[in-house]
């Protein structure tokens, strides 16, 4: 794209833009189908190297659940726009182990920098940070519950990889039941017009809750526990990690992890051109012999991370690419 | 104050500013009176956004036990300058483990950074440190010692709101025995004139050498159990935090911290325009219904205190806002 | 040197400088002998301060095992040059605890940083780590393995020191089994034409290996147990910690331990301008009173890794002074 003419800001990137300045990213569901659109095409504006347009300015980084690949991710983007990092990575370091509520950690946080991305093992704790103070406040994740730029992540590779984000047949496959990222990105490609295949057995279905939340937003899916007969027509298959302590018999886990790994004799049984992506890490679930297929998104996601996150820190700071 | 002509340098600032070059800070007692008026006129300047003056520098946090606050304040005020921060978070991560002495720990530091904060749990600490380097080491606490960036926070922060720092009368609420924070404050505001309150239960009271220290530098000072009794008059409150192991009886710890909560009815006890001040975490002693109050202060000491670091840091790495 | 004009460059440094761009670090082996004194050339440019010919740039400090004083020296060299740090201190904070490959961390890394710093308590890890990502991988002690930039650092002091990198007579004391700085710096100073005294306990001798692979290169070495029949005629005395737990019997490490104790009286009988070096950090091996003599170098070696870590990233993200 270098030494291309920029392409102009539409109405609906400037005033998406000028909304989310100072406003805190707490969720998904903050952003009609149209605006996630409009916010993609934001992100696309700081993929490559960008000017220091954060020098100065500094992220609050408070995971109070650790999580290397977030965490890492949002300081590269900060570095990557020239502002600096501070935090903790882990509860155990935090005054928290003093008893200090989190309304009060984050008030402290707020006179230290200009914006605070938290992971909680707290469903609702991004909500309680938000309302302690008025610099923005990214969700990282709070519980079972959100994780909006994991989301973003995951929108952004769909569209890079299939060119669009509506029509498309998507497929869940893996732990349904406890996926936070499983569950934010279902709820999204559901509201962008897609089909949905949900493949989990049944120890780690998709909650009734949400499965109920699906049928009254019309949105079009099926279940199965089947996935080659789930494979032909998925434009996209989402695999999620087996977590072994979410079964009392280690040979049914052993079952379960071994029907649903995903190959290259998995990609032949699959439409040509399915992409195959995975939050990571991954243990057991996408063998490494497929990381080479282009089909492989999974590491691209990893990499839209720091994309998405750059887009997100600068936009609400203010800061344009 | 944008657009106003900046107040020129006193002799008295451009004095101290030339002494504090390349100086440590171990103790508020390193300066005089009239020095420590003179410090808090320099902290003035590093109000607000600063240019990057320590741009290339780099600061060592060393802390050999936990202090998410006091870390995270000399890691903003270091990005606030255009500096870069290492170190550790606590002595777990460092090579103590391997029985590395102190010394060899802040020599070893010597070799990648220009400024070094140092917590550590054994009092005098931070004095062998200053004896191992020819660079500036800034006690961030030692023991039950000195904390003194905290006591030129507090100091700072009720010149701010009181409009100055003698003939004020300050009250000291909870634990007088243990809490460094209160005394030091306490032994800065008796040297700068002001009329001292300690209220303390009889098990926390001020411990009898520091009560004949404020006697022989001819203090005003009283000392009572009863907060009700002590409110009127006082220009300042200044409450810690009361810790349950402190307490051989659940039940005394529970009677003392209800005896002594700080809450709204407080404060319609106590003279108007009163100032509350803690030195954070807290826990119970302060009810939140109290922070929306303007009275409150503990939020503004947390705010002072990236400021108060960043004028120490430029000071005695030579550089001006 | 200010005001000097700058040496220009040689050819063995232009050719080495634009082969290293975008390599990897992985072991001393990889250069020639010729190659390591040029690659002293160019670390001898990055002494004192430097442009920060890094802005923008990433590194990514992974640490599966805790090293404080490779990861600052690193985090301290990056930030001289301008650069960013990220990572984590322990395997503990890593996604391994999730059971995540090596390799999957690696191609993670790489979206969040343009070079690696790896070090892992297993033998060949920095190799697979190489092998998984196109980024360069700087081995940061893989095991008993390899830790080139530390072997850098030795050999750049000793030529600093003593003027010349061959024809030295060198001793190793202490722990030549297991001490990884040890053997890599008997290979490097073998293959540069220096003769090798090596003095340890019958329990922690040089590996059988390793003493052939000296006679197969034929390097000039002696082997005793005998520091004071060793000391005359020393150039170098490189001493390492003897670690209690390599011992079953705690008085057999007592009596190993003081018979190889350095201190005034070892220099009195050792060659006058004789230095004393230790990787650090140092137990009892080296006693204090030996730190002012000007034949200490072992504070020197900490100092010269931050300068070996500035060549070596800039040297591979392709950077200049």
């Amino acid at each position: 794209m270098a030494g291309a003419a920029p392409r102009p800001w539409t109405d609906a990137e400037e005033s998406l833009a000028r909304r989310m300045a100072g406003a805190d990213i707490l969720s998904v569901r903050q952003f009609t189908a149209d605006e996630l659109v409009t916010l993609l095409d934001l992100v696309a504006r700081f993929e490559g190297a960008q000017r220091p347009v954060l020098q100065g300015k500094v992220l609050a980084a408070l995971f109070f659940e650790p999580s290397t690949r977030t965490r890492l991710s949002f300081e590269s983007a900060m570095a990557r726009l020239g502002g600096a990092c501070l935090g903790f990575a882990d509860a155990g370091v935090s005054s928290t182990t003093k008893g200090e509520s989190l309304s009060d950690t984050i008030r402290m946080a707020e006179c230290y920098a200009d914006v605070i991305v938290i992971r909680h093992p707290r469903e609702g704790a991004a909500r309680v940070a938000a309302d302690s103070t008025g610099i923005p406040i990214i969700n990282g994740g709070d519980g079972s519950n959100q994780h909006p730029t994991q989301t973003l992540l995951d929108l952004y590779t769909i569209r890079r990889r299939c060119g669009r984000l509506d029509g498309l047949r998507i497929g869940f496959l893996g732990d349904l039941k406890y996926g936070r990222a499983a569950h934010s990105l279902i709820e999204a490609v559901g509201m962008l017009g897609n089909q949905i295949v949900l493949v989990a057995p049944d120890a780690l279905k998709l909650p009734a809750q949400r499965v109920d939340e699906l049928r009254q937003h019309k949105v079009s899916f099926v279940e199965t526990g089947d996935l080659d007969g789930a494979l032909p027509g998925l434009d996209v298959l989402y695999v999620t990690r087996i977590q072994q302590e979410r079964f009392g018999d280690p040979l049914e886990f052993q079952r379960v992890r071994d029907a649903y790994q995903v190959d290259a004799a998995t990609l032949d049984r699959g439409k040509a051109g399915m992409i195959v992506m995975h939050p990571l890490p991954r243990v057991n679930e996408i063998h490494p012999s497929m990381d080479a297929s282009p089909q492989a998104a999974y590491f691209e996601q990893a990499r839209n991370g720091v994309t998405v996150r750059k887009a997100v820190l600068a936009l609400l700071l203010g800061a344009r690419p």
